[in-house]
């Protein structure tokens, strides 16, 4: 499957392990994010459309064409029970391209939110229905159903490579991308991170010092800080 | 009444029908929006002050200057109970031409809201005192009283014309302007609209793909679309 | 000390008077910012976290690196109760600078708060723990520890000047910055300030017009305001 | 003719007096502009595509949809010698909805230019060919042909409202439309206010202050200006 | 190679055909773009440092850190004749991340240029080198040589998927990657798309509307269009 | 002078010494910027009106508010030879605040050009008179003359604090300002950096690479960085 490739339905992709995505399910974004390397994230730029919503499933992938939401349909008849859907459009456009009709219908296929570089509407009734979304903006601007996109190539959304069945995983953070193959190895080094980061907390809130805890001091030193009064 | 005219106030103008107005209320914005043909919004970067905010009335329109509010207090005099402020600026500003003190004569005067291009302040006091504003930013920066503006001549609102008189109706999915002249043929038409939601609802909760309930199988076959494994 | 002077960190700086600090917390941004005569104000880009953060305290200032947190170690150290930590970067920056084991030390050294302008991340915890942020941007994305910035220096923080031992408050409105040697000053301008507030209030929702109270329909004449039918 | 009413093209226009655009095109859009009664300019976020570039017709208006030139086409018919091209979009987008072949089929109708609050493309190409634009972004991404806007209804473009025969004047400090009926009047009044400025440049050139030309030096002494040392 | 992975350089990398390059580059991007079926694009925020600069040449690919430029000096190393540095950054920054000197080493290294996601400086120089640079900011600011990012691993620019070795093309209108693979492909579409293009122009510029050069006066009028007078 | 003080206008500045000013005029804004530690850069945004402009003269500080340019004419009193006016806002704000007809009266005064961190026009005629200007935006909107500003106050000018008489050198990578009191270090601090570069360019043009010249291989392998095929 190529990128950006228009036209295109994907019937089978390969989903990253439902065992590895429950295990990261579990952790932060920002835990996650620093389990893989610093790498991953979307832009800070998409946001929940309401507060304490967040995701963790597969990505069934779509590109949409600006101001048309056909791919949308299309994508609903590929997503499976703890699929995300991941929309990327082939151009910067901020219109209301899912509402709370196609929510109902991703969501009587068994997906769990939805995370666009884009526009959506109907934001209070998504809310209600516990149907979490992210998005770029909300915006009551409908759209038409014309042109082509495509569903399930990897697609870039805000910023970051998404390739169909990767994990995804969204909070009040952001979002970051963890590809299929290393769906476990990257939900064993969160864990194994956040096992550290208990005891870091319970330092910290004793009145323990980042420049002790982590030997700060010398390399302090050497870099050549200064104090004065 | 010339659009952005300087130095003027119109007394007299044509409202809306009121029974027409509280048909409208009923509707969410996204919903008027398509009735009236998808037309009449505003820019999405206007946004709620508190999160539940919504408003719908008939327009005082105020034409502001740069970090100058004395023509909000021209308009109060010219509110009636039902209407909703609107205001424009001759230039971006984000400076906060409205707080509390603003609100409690506005809300004296019967208006139901104000819709700012522009900053406003004391959020916190006007969602208490309910008292909904949509805006483009919240900044705590005063104004001066110098230089006259306008109240009740055309405006440009965020990328929309507004009339005095024009039914706006604001929620959290944006803001769009009805023309008076249109108020109820757009409020029957969205009523007939949102008729035939109830029952696409129902079938997307039931598991029909939009597919197959907008028959979109052969269109997509005709554009090109191919399935592939 | 100068402004933005790179690696070093003030032990002793003058802190405004504890007393002064508690009579300003009781004002709201809105109200110090007139009473310091319209300046002093951050840009209103600066949000914070979560809904009811408010901060009020003492500045104790951090001079950042582009995605580089390691001056926030050496800043927990100069944190007294009562300080607000005070981040500037050294270019636009959107990383996630601090999370939640950085604000169990700041909270542990008393700190009230942290305004910073760049990003930062774990914004579910920081509400949890009752720790109010103001920042640019949330943003999961992680920073290393290895370039020297300063801590305690003068910086402009969104767009305003910040000495440490600066009064910072801190609300829905915005952030404000009042210098130590007239937190006094302003504190008792304020308070003047809020006195007359009550009052107008009362005439505003009684319905008295500003029109009237203030004075203003002979100098809107005078400056040409024209009245039509 | 309403705004943004879609599907439509008004063939008949009433445009601007020939020789009042004549008139308007000696003078800059800053003189229109304050000779209008400063009103009348689009968002500063309008740029010519290529330095020195300068527009002054009557306008014939296009309503576009998101990556859609269709009414492009249809506009040329439309266009008569003397006329600049406005398009505005039902929502923000940065596509390159014209090129040097539509620009060739304007300047082979007699088009002096193209006003759009939305992206171009083959900017050298129109630059070799003499054909000004002024534009919100530069964009090589193409549009399609599949959904209706309108010709010649009124539009708002970045900002202002645009009639079909409205006069547009375009130069390097922005755009300014004067409509129809007040051509004469506009073109009279900036004709006056240039006259002054030629006597007033000599002065300053001579080491005038305008703080004398103006007397200004009493107005700021009672507004409270203080001189110190 | 794994798309983001930090730390990496990769020595053998495959690039296009020079051949391919070479007819390539005798194409503007809008052209390129719409051969390749309107995929491949950067964002349109991406901008030559001067004017009539044109890139084309093969990549070699650049990640870098905020702030820190060390992998423009791993990545000099990798450069040979007929390449185009592509630079990405892990997270938004704007700093000079390259002058004068480094594009001394690149020239001498053969490459024809740098497209990059952030700033440069130098740009004077740059321009009387003959250098060209596409950025998405000009800053003074300096960056320092602390932390690795990798050189020739798959990156993410401008919005764009680019794999070292990739064509990228960058002209007045934007810039367009053009995977390795497909380099004849779409040279020879390119060609073909530019040959009708003649044509079309030549009828454009006899008065021939696009109306009846591409038979759209029944379709439109199947769409609804309605004329007025 | 306290920062942004309202109503004063300061005559006696200390300007930095004409030698040191006339020695920093040698050198680029980046290089004087690395020469006093990479700080005192004003923010990228503020660009350059006309190709080729470049400023270097001791700062008359003007402090505006918004929409209001009254106080350029009280500055243009205090312009001595040699000096650069720089001008902040209150608030964010991008109408015109200065034109030809004030740059005739700066010119006379001997000022050497402006520093704006808001809008100006007239750029074509700024251009022909030979007077630069480093602004935010291009706008046509005029301004009024009604409220107090500041002249020779220190000001926050595009994120940088300016103080009556430093040095502000502005070319087309940006603008840095450099205090009075350490003019003369600054300058012969660029020189000094400035007879290295010569020299290292000579070594990159011949081939070298920096990871000899800077001796950078072993410090990148023990960061870990790996070498693949």
């Amino acid at each position: 499957m190529t990128l950006n490739q228009l036209g295109v339905v994907k019937r089978s992709i390969v989903r990253a392990d439902p065992a590895a995505v429950e295990k990261l399910s579990k952790f932060g974004v920002a835990t996650i994010h620093e389990a893989m390397g610093r790498v991953g994230l979307m832009k800070p730029y998409m946001r929940p459309i309401y507060s304490g919503a967040r995701i963790c499933g597969t990505a069934v992938t779509i590109l949409l064409q600006p101001g048309d939401n056909w791919m949308m349909h299309v994508a609903a008849e590929q997503l499976q029970p703890g699929d995300v859907a991941v929309a990327a459009c082939t151009t910067d456009n901020f219109d209301g391209f899912f509402g709370d009709l196609l929510a109902t219908s991703f969501q009587a296929r068994g997906a769990r939110g939805l995370i666009i570089d884009a526009g959506v509407r109907d934001v209070e009734e998504l809310e209600k229905m516990g149907f979490p979304v992210f998005s770029r903006a909300i915006h009551a601007k409908g759209t038409i159903k014309a042109t082509l996109g495509s569903v399930n190539i990897p697609v870039i959304c805000a910023g970051t490579l998404v390739n169909p069945g990767d994990v995804v995983i969204a909070d009040a953070d952001g979002i970051v991308v963890v590809p299929a193959a290393v769906a476990w190895e990257v939900a064993d080094a969160a864990e194994k991170r956040e096992s550290f980061e208990g005891e870091k907390r319970a330092k910290f809130a004793a009145g323990v010092l980042g420049l002790d805890l982590y030997s700060m001091r010398e390399p302090l030193e050497k870099a050549g800080l200064k104090y004065i009064d």
